[in-house]
């Protein structure tokens, strides 16, 4: 494998400075998924915790530095997730946050990251205008702008997953990896194929990207991925209703995307053992039953 | 505190067989629970694990002591998840398991029995019906007869939820126990009692007593509980809409007694920190559905 910008010391350090409360998260075989897979799934669950995501192994981390030295002020776009767990991560460590978000986004999650004590500024437009706008504080202000995927940390954070992962017995075959930024994907595929580089274990991002890749964690993914699957709505929903079903579990629809893939390519997958990242479950439930509720009765390999 | 049937030495053996699929299970705050609850309040959540409720814990004890040196077969009564879990437990260690149930018990939940390799008998009426049918196939047959609560071990089993609480820092101030047959009361309120006597920590158990409560299981639960608190219905219901809309998760109705105890008694608890197991998920959507649908919109303290 090439170099990445990951590096396993700086991941193991990563770890020694997130919260108890994000390590260690379920790692379990879910079998009532199985009759309609076709595989072994074993689940990865990063939603029980203060923030119901992943992201905030990473912005511990971050804020850790930040804290210790440097600007006591940060400043991130986020759709949700990230403005959550910044808030939290920082509102614990006396930073002053800010978060811009589409005034768009969901009411829900923009209540709980002012709930946070967060700042809250929304923009007339998309997360792409978040972002320049987040940007433009971040230079104006002279704070921190935290950059989700770019920034290193953010993929330290959520590699941290994959330590947990490649100490796991047994091992599987194939790691399912939600693609979004890619903070997820090339943190998590670069401890799997560094650290079990003798097993023939599989890492697949899923997903759709984001309107504007990054080009350096671009590069990175290409090093770490052995396949990206675009994945069709439908299936997005299918794989959330199963996950309903099967797994009692409310997840949100870039957490489904494992089952989705596995959906999309039942024969690539057939009797082999999947490990699925289930990477946060902060939703409106109205929109959830709806999702949940268009998604086709039974779908199955 | 007076000598229960439970011993600290013998709960901490009991953990070290314990597959680490059920152990150490999330805790966590859930601060979007807060402001309708008027008190601080964690979630210990025993639901992400292969059976989706802390039964395990205790099934997995009686089924490593039948292996190593005991009759190669058992069968219990269940309504569900204890045949789930005995199931599980003993299919790992060649066991021969049958699970004896209501004909009106969830169907879902007894595919899911006979999908781990279980011989499933069905009794014509109710889950003490179906007790009485377990000892009866004990007893002809020669082999083991597993009692919920009464057992020993399905209490020790229980209190290693104990142990995880007692290493817990921030402390709390309280905890809510679901009162079933009372195992999980009895063992983690042992735990709790005797690892933390200088905090001023209350069990509480919370819920409706079985039809016929076991003598020796009460002595226990009248040592180790505070109180115990009777709740309605609609508490129960409206208990498990707060915790699917403020922390995306699905329970079943004993996992959110521990919720509907603050409802009923909201001034007792304002200001203090309560941690409430969820102790169980396996839902049939469908009756989820009815269930939470026909819970008040919002109830707050």
């Amino acid at each position: 494998m090439g170099e990445t910008r990951l590096d396993t010391a700086r991941i193991r350090a990563a770890r020694r400075v997130i919260d108890p409360a994000f390590l260690d998260t379920p790692l379990y075989r879910c079998e009532a998924l199985e009759p309609d897979l076709g595989c072994t799934v074993s689940i990865k669950l990063e939603t029980a915790n203060p923030v119901r995501s992943f992201k905030a192994r990473g912005t511990v981390v971050v804020a850790s530095l930040l804290a210790d030295n440097g600007p006591r002020a940060v400043v991130c776009a986020s759709a949700g997730n990230l403005g959550q767990a910044l808030a939290w991560s920082g509102r614990g460590r006396g930073l002053d946050v800010t978060v811009v978000a589409s005034r768009f986004a969901t009411a829900a999650k923009l209540d709980r990251i002012r709930a946070l004590d967060a700042r809250l500024e929304l923009v007339d437009g998309d997360h792409e205008m978040a972002r320049e706008r987040a940007a433009a504080i971040a230079r104006c202000d002279g704070i921190r702008l935290l950059e989700d995927s770019l920034d290193i940390e953010t993929c330290e954070g959520a590699a941290t997953i994959g330590l947990e992962l490649a100490n796991t017995v047994p091992s599987f075959d194939t790691v399912l990896i939600a693609l979004g930024g890619g903070a997820l994907a090339t943190g998590v595929g670069h401890v799997v194929k560094t650290l079990t580089p003798d097993d023939s274990t599989n890492t697949v991002a899923d997903g759709v990207a984001g309107r504007r890749p990054i080009p350096a964690v671009l590069d990175d993914l290409l090093l770490v991925a052995d396949d990206a699957i675009l994945v069709r709505e439908a299936s997005i929903t299918a794989g959330m209703r199963m996950l309903l079903h099967h797994a009692g579990l409310i997840v949100e629809p870039s957490a489904a995307l494992g089952i989705a893939a596995i959906l999309e390519d039942c024969d690539r997958f057939a009797g082999r053992h999947v490990v699925t990242i289930v990477c946060g479950s902060d939703v409106d439930v109205d929109a959830y039953h709806r999702w949940v509720g268009s998604a086709p009765i039974h779908r199955s390999c």
